[in-house]
């Protein structure tokens, strides 16, 4: 199945008439993972008619206003929807008590199970088929960027031969697993029913608010999209540097070096009503870079897994 | 001048594609007077073109998500544009410590004065043209319905008069507000320079979240614009009197007892896509009744005030 990447708001700080403020949403099998949920998220995920009926992940960056003031609205929602599926929460320490405030002097009840993880630098955190890792950026204190990751793929099961062989069904999972399986006596070694192959599983690198900083070229090494914030042009180097923000050149010369497949450029100062010149800055060290819109999408195409070897 | 009053987001609880949650904002001279600041407002406001530099009173009507979570990164944007002018809050007592506690979280150093004052039943506000009036409502504890009332005009200031007889202009606002000046030894009497003429000031009522209640027929007696909140159509009746809200019917019938010029229906349920169920079923009792619609406004012609006696 596909990996769709929704943008719910792509401008820096401060809302525009075409913009939204931070929060990109990926949604993959029957799930919505999010990154950040700033001001009015919910609202965008609305007029994209993308459902709040799924397992839902939010993972966020750092906790600025324009990051996480569309959470405190969502829960609300959630609990006047009558969720009863856990909503899964990482991010800094601190946000912790900032919900706890909210939902206490809100005197909101929440219908649903909701836990939340503390994030820290090279947290890995687990899952049945990817995994989230978690690196410290160079912004404020406790601000992170993080790396979806797929487990790889390294051997597709050959249904061919189990259904020759009339391995019953229920078996193959262990054997595709690299189980051997025991029938009747006869052993049946998983190493016989599998063709090797070697896919990695797609990755996606979400750079949260950060000024440029070495780890996270070996950090979005070889991913599928680098969404990385591009607050400012070069030529405003010295008001990025001040609020520890990026360039487009910048951006598009840490793609380079990562040999990502495609760069996304996002978190836009609300002064580039047209962010085209952010692109064009960016092309010119690294031409696959796109411009992120809100509303839009990407897709990742479907690399159909059986088994999964942690990469 | 005139007044406008702006639907920054009409519908209840939660927003839609179309609709935004809870804010009016009223602007008069140099004011922004809001009722309510919703999740989205300021980029409703951004839409509009409205500009933040302006003197800016803010109401709210009770601590309900749906009708502050806006506020909040407003503070932020306002702080990221430098502003200076003091901001006046108005609202239930409980939600200083909620603005305090989230200024000092999110580290927010506001670069403005910020006063909060304490709303209490029966309140009255009284600025240089106008007050603003609180009674509370039949919903949670703390919530409140505002009028804003213009004082009215007593009289006129005779220009023609005051050109003939040679009265210096800087003395024309004293005669007008009902001294008498003397120049080189000669009285002018005030009296003698106002025409009498009779004009109530505009006044107009913000319901905030409520069940109907007696009270708000003589708050809203002969106002120019009752806006009323009408969460249900009848027909959900029960659902209303269970969340503590105001069908359209009753609206209606609101308007209609107090005698008011216009009503305008809005906090609409999420599950009205097409709110034109709602504005039949209240002109069957109040044919001047209209739909708030997020993003369009309502002009309420000018009477040219020269002095104010409170009504």
């Amino acid at each position: 199945m596909e990996i769709e990447l929704y943008f719910l708001g792509t401008s820096a700080g401060v809302p525009t008439p075409h913009r939204n403020v931070t929060s990109i949403v990926m949604r993959r099998k029957g799930e919505l993972i999010f990154f950040d949920m700033g001001e009015g998220t919910q609202r965008q995920l609305f007029k994209l008619g993308l459902g709040l009926g799924k397992v839902i992940k939010i993972f966020f960056t750092h906790i600025h206003g324009d990051h996480i003031l569309g959470f405190f609205p969502l829960l609300q929602t959630l609990t006047l929807f009558k969720r009863t599926k856990e909503l899964f929460i990482f991010g800094p320490p601190k946000l912790k008590s900032l919900i706890d405030y909210f939902l206490s002097f809100l005197e909101v009840n929440l219908p649903f199970e909701m836990s939340f993880t503390e994030v820290y630098d090279g947290a890995i955190f687990e899952f049945d088929e990817y995994y989230i890792k978690a690196i410290k950026n160079s912004h404020t204190s406790w601000s992170f960027s993080y790396r979806f990751q797929e487990y790889g793929r390294s051997g597709k099961f050959n249904v061919k031969k189990a259904l020759e062989d009339k391995v019953p069904r229920h078996l193959w999972k262990d054997l595709a697993g690299g189980k051997d399986v025991v029938i009747n006596g006869k052993t049946f070694k998983s190493k016989d029913y599998i063709i090797p192959v070697s896919i990695r599983g797609r990755s996606i690198v979400v750079s949260g608010d950060t000024s440029p900083f070495k780890r996270m070229i070996s950090f979005s090494k070889d991913c599928d999209v680098l969404i990385h914030e591009a607050t400012f042009l070069h030529e405003l180097k010295e008001r990025s540097l001040e609020t520890l923000h990026t360039t487009a050149l910048e951006a598009a010369k840490i793609a380079k070096e990562a040999n990502v497949k495609i760069l996304i450029l996002t978190h836009f100062s609300a002064r580039y009503e047209d962010p085209n010149p952010l692109l064009e800055e960016a092309r010119r060290i690294f031409p696959s870079t796109f411009l992120a819109e809100d509303l839009q999408n990407l897709t990742i195409p479907y690399v159909k897994p059986i088994f999964y070897d942690k990469l």
